[in-house]
């Protein structure tokens, strides 16, 4: 159906090309640097020994997430939001969304109290910052359950599934996989979908840019977004099972 | 498919009773009250001659809206967002929907270097606010494009279309549309969907909070949406033809 | 003295119509929609489990009350509050006086550690929403008290008195009753005036916008507030007398 | 009717010792050091070249009041509100009842496009801290005019009158002039009174603390005021006629 | 090296005219006025029954320090701090500068569980605020150390030595001692030396404004530096033992 | 004077291993990796069209920086400064450090209007993140300088000379250079001494952390700083001159 490459001489079902560090840092439990094209995060995982306080003494963990962007990871600077004294609704969005998708995946009464709190800092920004966020803190949380069970300070593996994120959207008219900056401005309608391993929906979140999408549309979209998300998933798990921490 | 009845006494397709009342208030230019059971939300348009710095000499309008909800519009007494400083991530989340949604349905170019500021304040809360809010908030913008037309402020109607929003999820692994509090607070999914009058989609914002949902599932909940929202923008039809302003 | 009527119709000392809704939101413990003429209050009262820092193991409770108006309450839109991170000094003076009206007519000790807390949201606004907020946030405040003594949370009732308040001011060198905002702008001088049912004063706030005032004018003004609020405690005894709740 | 000293050894209706220091810094264009018994304000006025914005273009001037209180001004330290990051509500209404005090004395058609702003910052403080920074940032305004005059600024002189401030309580049933703070917080009722050199009201502010009180209360408070201000404009008067600026 | 005066009249290594005022206020449990010259500084030692969170249930106390400019102490008025809702970096240096100074000279073991907190508060300012800050708050601390021997809180005296700390610069390519503002401003670099009455440094922070400098220059500046603080330290030991407290 | 090694197996006049990599991000005109050991810090340099206000229209240029640290940029996680809503007294004053160290050595004249933005941010840390930031923001600063001479928008070049930074420190009372962190945090003493290409001194900054220092002390670490920059600065040198960029 979409046959001609696209101006970055990607097929319209064709990832970025994705390189994905762990150990990154030497003092986060898990710490991953993950690259997907120009677009390279890094995702900290720190365990810390306390709950949100609606969560005290029920005997559960918790994990959160925080996201922020160098102020120059753009093409022009941004102003830092530490200097402004605070975080742009965008930010909390995305970090909000980090949280929710990681959770759908821990069984927290396996965590004990405590909390896996995810920062993912966005070194260099091409597009699709908030989709390789999800993929990258996944494998860091999974390092940092690694860390907490070889400790022996939990017994049981919380996590259920892995969970990754991709950008599918509408490019003049066509739909294509894993927009890069230059068409996620351009494009007429654009989706982020997280996904389970299992490959059941942990968020669809579409919004009509430029142009509506019909329910024709949205299912093309869904569709090629499956198939990114299945390639993402079996990175993750070689990824896991390299030596490379 | 899903025959019995919900605690509510709805239908698993059915909404709850709607009423909205135009020229709510005696000074905005546009001020509906949307009342969705017992969600009451006060959408108030107000168009101010200045845009956005981004926008400054573009020759075009701008469309936003901000949110809010009154402390005890709930259950629970919550923090006055004005007392402790700032708008949490869920009202800024929930105002960009608001402002996006309504864009998609506006042409900037026949605004004239003006902004329509929606302001959506939750009177009452029963699940569905932000839902309610582009509901209501479309019918205030298009009585202030109304008094802008007549004024002769503006020549041409910038209004493309309608826009309508409204909730579904799984509730014990049902498919419902129009989520109560009680069943919103205990389901396993939920999305809030953006329609044009035309039928296509603006937003499609889904989210698991306990279990994930399948390609099926999320098909059944688009499917109960369209109906409510084709509903929706009937009503939006008929209100704005009555004499009710 | 004064016997012409004003642009507004009314006598000098003419209250505008007033009327009072109880229950107005389904969920504060007390829920008062005050109308007097186009300005138009919520007030709700939270009874809430806890006392200030100042007052834990003493024995005894509090009330205390916050202050908003919706953006589009007025002729032209403000900004909103939560937005701008701050509530302007306006808004906390008003609150505290709130505060102060209602504490004078409570025996705090017969509360329990608990606080009665007042929001007091201005739906739409033509002058004299403080006052209207004391008056109304009064009936609310009973009502919740009321629904104490009803569960058998307290055994005695703490309300010593009542409470309401008006405003009077010198327009075109006369005095008037319940300054509408036309009035309000435009007027010499003055003051907000909250007296118990018993007919002593709790606060007297005049300010001279334009003239300074004699005390002749003065001891006029004071004559007038003492009409009004008789006025208003009457249909506040009234309000509560009635089935409506 | 009130022959009784007071535990501070001052009759019902003696001022503290007053002194007045004019020049207190050598930069600002007044500077005035108001000492009422232990109650030491500086009250420093600034002549800026620019208005508020809402004046911009009008060809007048601008008078406002900024107040804080060192934190060891008091018997125990409180937080310093600079680094809290606000103004309290007590601050912030005390400024504005200082700058409307000094607004309605001044005619700002005569100052040109300037400000006149007052710092009053009080070094220590023992009751009373409102009432000592009006009447010496009236002295500090006359020195900045005298200035501007001086300098041939301004041509006209834009005071029209005095300005002064007392307070007065009921203490123990019965009325006194000008509380300290041991007064002040065990009195029944206070009152803070602003008037011109001509004797008519600026601002009228009392509030029940304790017990509410009486039309005839009033009237005993509004006499004794009347009778501190007419010697704290006395003072005034001899103040500028002296050659200790 | 250096024999010509200064446009102040002050020989290069001739420090401001010095006055020290104990008990400034009545209420600090020290409270100094140092003024050095035209710079006048306000310093309040207030005693708390807490110390840090860091700190609880160590057995130790804390010294820490706050400071502020009134806003007119200068020849042109700058922004309220509390009114702009945080302070500025220059601030924040300021006052963590004179807290570690002061920590240099205290045996936090012999506090007890308490904090000395300095508020160095600036009347006037003409260069060296913070300097005369730290020369001041040491009277201050040792006041109110001596309250808490006196009383009997603590046996021992935590103070192990004095602290004291000026400003030396090169100005048109001299050094010289205790720069006033107007030298200060258009030297070529500037520091600030902080030492002990034993003759060793706590801090040393020099800055090139213009002209960066050569080891034989910053030899230079230190050598006057340990002169004048020879003479801070004795004004200091002299004020102890006078009767002035 | 000093032969035994330390715990981390340098000398005490030896540096860390250095690697320093340009053109790290894609965007930035100037944009450096600065890996001093386990510190590593990425030093952005941005170009803006526009100065601060202070420098309207002087036909000058101007430099400034600002700084921060991953959350989890160290051994624990520490809080978000963009969470919290302000940076920190730390942070300011070594952005404000970082600033000034790089305009002492920028002929703003040559700049034009614009500002060169240094955002130096801290990517893990293991001691003297402040003196690595210097270094590194100067290779980014004159590789944007570069830039902006290759483009033909300046002409002459505004760079005077390198500037480069290092940390010294008392530690078992033995001088050291360039601490690691566990070295800083059991130092009794340490400096940032910041100089020029030329090996004259921009600042000196030094503080006793546990025991003050003494003259001859001061002087053997002022003699290991000069050491460990002429080395940093033929490595600046040879950065430039490589083809790495």
């Amino acid at each position: 159906m979409n046959t001609q490459t696209r101006p970055n001489g990607r097929q319209h079902n064709e990832l970025r090309q994705i390189k994905i560090t762990r150990s990154y840092t030497p003092y986060a439990e898990g710490s991953v640097l993950i690259q997907m094209g120009n677009t390279h995060v890094l995702c900290n995982a720190s365990v810390l020994d306390k709950v949100p306080p609606f969560l005290k003494g029920k005997e559960q963990g918790w994990v959160t997430a925080e996201y922020g962007m160098l102020p120059r990871a753009t093409h022009s600077r941004s102003d830092r939001e530490a200097a402004k004294g605070k975080q742009t609704g965008r930010t909390q969005e995305i970090q909000r969304l980090i949280g929710r998708s990681l959770r759908a995946v821990v069984d927290m009464t396996k965590l004990g109290e405590r909390t896996i709190h995810l920062d993912c800092d966005v070194i260099q920004a091409d597009g699709g910052t908030r989709c390789a966020s999800i993929t990258g803190a996944w494998i860091a949380m999974a390092d940092a359950i690694e860390h907490l069970l070889a400790k022996g300070d939990i017994t049981e593996n919380p996590l259920k599934d892995k969970v990754a994120a991709i950008s599918v959207g509408m490019v003049n008219g066509k739909p294509v996989l894993d927009l890069d900056y230059s068409e996620d401005s351009g494009c007429d309608a654009d989706m982020n979908i997280v996904m389970t391993g299992a490959g059941s929906f942990v968020e669809v979140q579409g919004t009509a840019e430029g142009e509506t999408f019909s329910r024709k549309e949205l299912n093309e979209l869904l569709d090629l977004a499956e198939q990114g998300i299945t390639t993402l998933v079996t990175i993750q798990e070689q990824t896991l099972k390299s030596n490379t921490k």
